[in-house]
């Protein structure tokens, strides 16, 4: 079930730009059709890299979507830091808006949540790549934290789903338009649910006795 | 694009039988295959109405998902009326984390998410159906707002969206566990931020200078 092909990493060696052509065609395939209709075939056809060994190395279409989920989640994202909780929970809910909104990039990141419903392993990728985005969103509340605008224990991953949260479920639930507004409203939500202290992080089996 | 047949809408008669049947076997299938998969053929197959029948109808695999959506939606559901705004909202996260999670009932919902993603038709259904319960969860602000505990101002569909959002998020964005904290906090951010009054209703066009 390895997706590693053993002491094959050289950078810039024929591998790795094998590797990457398959993984960035995989990307675009994605984007462009969904999990449901794409095909190893079609992968192999546009990267230009056999079929035999897209198969070899990655073994199935699912292996390779949720292989290319991980090296296209590899771009770096840092949150802004503008000196205050709402205006950097902004910026952040903005990110999110503009990524699922903009033509030529929301594609991917839609084709990701829809492929996570069709395949527990770009299930398990999209997971990664959520906490990846949650630890470094962290920074946010930690540094609110530090100016004393929230409490010390707050959860900075709570904070993150209550701003986020929102976005996300006017766009695949709901199926409402987004907007800066969206995004203003949902910040000023997770700052002063943050702020009243109710994203505090809680101990283990706190608030299950509902 | 009708889906309705002029005149045939007696109430237990041969048509209205078969319109059940037929819309019945689509939401089984629905759930139990995804839109993906679903096909006229099945679903006729199932209710055992002929498929011209079925064709003739609903004129695609498209509008009988639809059709089905909101026949599916037609289920009662009205807000708790506790007496308290974070009790209340905690009752209605508490439903979505259930209908979400319960197996034999979360099959249905999950397929009418990522149905929507697949077909213009269903996100039009979903639309409506999340349209239907923001307007019956808005009791709930309502009834706070006239015990004054949130600004008379307050937006329902903020507050819900506040709520729900971070439950729908877990479950199908960063695909974490949701339970019965999960409606907990998620109850207790929409009130803080209610009654702190960035939720409130806004002047059109407002926030987006941000």
């Amino acid at each position: 079930m390895t997706t590693e092909l053993p002491g094959t990493s050289r950078p810039g060696g024929r591998t790795e730009r094998t590797r990457v052509a398959v993984l960035r065609a995989t990307l675009d395939l994605l984007a462009e059709v969904g999990f449901s209709d794409l095909t190893v075939e079609a992968v192999a056809e546009r990267s230009g890299v056999h079929k035999t060994t897209v198969y070899r190395r990655w073994e199935s279409r699912e292996g390779l979507v949720a292989a290319a989920l991980r090296f296209g989640a590899g771009e770096p994202w840092s949150p802004a830091d503008t000196g205050s909780l709402v205006a950097d929970l902004r910026r952040m809910a903005l990110d999110v808006v503009l990524a699922l909104t903009t033509p030529g990039q929301r594609e991917l990141p839609t084709a990701a949540v829809l492929a996570a419903f069709q395949s527990e392993r770009a299930a398990e990728a999209l997971r990664d790549f959520y906490q990846d985005r949650h630890a470094r969103a962290a920074l946010i509340v930690e540094r609110a934290a530090a100016r004393g605008e929230v409490p010390a224990d707050t959860d900075p991953d709570e904070v993150t789903r209550t701003v986020c949260g929102p976005v996300f479920y006017r766009l695949f639930v709901s199926r409402e338009p987004v907007s800066e507004e969206t995004a203003e409203i949902a910040a000023e939500a997770g700052a002063a649910a943050a702020r009243a202290g109710v994203l505090s992080r809680r101990l283990p089996g706190n608030g299950d006795g509902g």
